[in-house]
């Protein structure tokens, strides 16, 4: 953590100059047929599109069989010990993957601790969860499954649900070939990651930009990014997902309230144990982040231009007035991009062996 | 109901009769190519195959910009106080239309007071509801929306959600050319009445035999068609839907135990307040039965080779055998159709002004 510590600080102490110099996560691309502006080129000194592709996953090569399998059991509400929840329900495809509450609803209509991040680009976070304590989505998938005030579940829930359903064996013999138990609580996880990688959003207004296309963004969004740059926002929020790919304090200059920032979740604190992790989290990608109210890991600020502000405040020491905010805003708005396309699985009909859904 | 309770005597005093002379709700089609054996002709004077076209319905022109809002809707948990449960969830499209649930689950975790009933092929039903207490789907749409053991919200609520979403408005004056104020609660119902009209499933092997194809039934689906028709099943569930198309006492010849028909729960009764309606529902549609789990209002019985069986005994006052049941059994399972193809909406994004969720 002290890398990323470091990093901030400097941020910090670069607020108002040229952010050109900063942490350059994004490698740049071959310049395309258009010519580019200076701000083009500063942009791409932080940031890169979205891949077209589907981004390759460690340890888990991406098949159309997984893919279809994952597809299923992100849908499936079946895997939730009351049947009810499925991963669509607080990562909603429909709703920017989220599910626009504070903190999820889970099992007994208990909240979760956390607001529920975007699967959406998910697969191009450095790690998974706001503490980061999962490495990466396969390992981040058997969390909300078994976590009590989420799915409630255990792996033989899942495994007893799956092999009673014919169809699924079936499933994962396909998705999951040469092996003799295809039928496991990590292939549960690997297809499902599969599918999530998937789930990336090209072709946003500010991906068309770096690609080239100048006009993509509006005159104030283009004075929006350049405040992101020049205010030090991309200390934190830079490469690929414009965020999530490193840990930085909340509250680094000025620590927010306590509604927003509340003393008891020390977030990376609880995964490390490293008192220089307190009130660490992995900084969230800003991809879609206009279609993903209520912000922070509380979910307690529900206007992307009041999150700006307390960004400013808490993270650069910075009070932005009303048009920087304005501007910022907009420029977030250009990092809206294209929604998955997805057709709504057909699940398979339970058997008599199926396990019962439990509601208490 | 009178008609009703005499067309079951009569159904019941024919057991063993060939079933050919009784209600015959549906149109004889034309002979298609390849002929008809005596067991085709004989289904034919009881069902017809589902339409391959959308149905009309009533008072609302099914267009194509009411279907694509009405699927929003229809997915669109912010319909709900809680923000939590759309249509989908008790009506999961993915899951033959229903939750898979004794009963639903909704605000708070509170549990419905009966099971969910199919929302695939709802459109060719009599009415709406086990006791038929909608005469139509918009009629239906607004109770789950209200009640506050589901979606507890208030047409105030659905109304500040959707004008508070810009998207929404566009989409109701496309959807509903020429009014003033398209944005109305009965027009929610409506848009999603027209969506849910294109949820039916054609193609079923049933529907294929009904249509000529002589081997679209096993030999044991056709000896479960012949006892279906023969012992009188037919009474309740014939035409189109199989059932869903007239109201019918539940324990007409024996009255289940008090877990599968509780006292408490008067059907139709609490509608029409007449002695005769006591225990008395609307015949649910065995379309898709083998996929919509558990079975009867109450949701207690999850194995479809029960659910004959108690029909048998408590509708017919015959006691089937286990090969009887088992053809039967064979014979439902024929009469799961294609399913929809939907492709899952992209819902547009809160504002500030959009009501919060609220969960107490």
């Amino acid at each position: 953590m002290l890398k990323a510590v470091t990093t901030v600080a400097t941020v910090i102490g670069l607020v108002g100059l040229a952010g050109a110099a900063l942490a350059a996560t994004a490698t740049t691309p071959a310049a395309p047929a258009g010519g580019a502006d200076p701000l083009m080129e500063q942009a791409r000194q932080h940031f890169k599109a979205i891949p077209a592709a589907i981004p390759a996953v460690k340890d888990n090569a991406v098949t159309r069989e997984k893919i279809e399998l994952g597809k299923m059991l992100f849908f499936e509400p079946r895997l939730s010990a009351s049947g009810i929840f499925s991963c669509n329900s607080c990562h909603n495809l429909g709703l920017g993957g989220v599910d626009g509450l504070e903190t999820s609803v889970g099992h007994g209509w208990q909240k979760g601790p956390r607001n529920s991040p975007t699967v959406l680009n998910a697969v191009l976070n450095v790690a998974q969860f706001w503490d980061g304590r999962a490495e990466d989505l396969k390992a981040q998938a058997k969390g909300p499954i078994q976590a009590n005030v989420e799915m409630n579940a255990t792996p033989e829930h899942v495994l007893g649900v799956l092999n009673s359903i014919p169809a699924y064996p079936r499933k994962f013999a396909d998705a999951f070939p040469n092996e003799r138990n295809p039928v496991t609580f990590d292939n549960v996880a690997k297809a499902i990651e599969a599918f999530e990688a998937t789930l990336t959003t090209p072709a946003a207004p500010f991906d068309q930009y770096l690609e080239g296309k100048a006009d993509a963004l509006t005159d104030q969004q283009k004075k929006g990014l350049s405040l992101f740059m020049d205010k030090g926002c991309v200390g934190c929020h830079t490469g690929v997902n414009v965020g999530g790919h490193d840990y930085f304090p909340f509250g680094v200059v000025q620590k927010p309230g306590a509604e927003i920032l509340p003393p008891t979740d020390k977030g990376r604190f609880a995964v490390t144990k490293t008192a220089d992790d307190e009130y660490v989290f992995r900084s969230p990608t800003l991809r879609n982040v206009a279609l993903t109210a209520p912000y922070f890991h509380t979910g307690k600020v529900w206007d992307l231009r009041q999150a700006v502000g307390i960004m400013g405040t808490a993270q650069l020491g910075a009070t932005l007035s009303e048009p920087e905010i304005d501007a910022i805003t907009a420029f977030l708005h250009s990092l809206t991009g294209q929604q998955p396309r997805v057709e709504y699985p057909m699940l398979p009909a339970s058997t008599v062996a199926t396990p019962k859904p439990v509601l208490r």
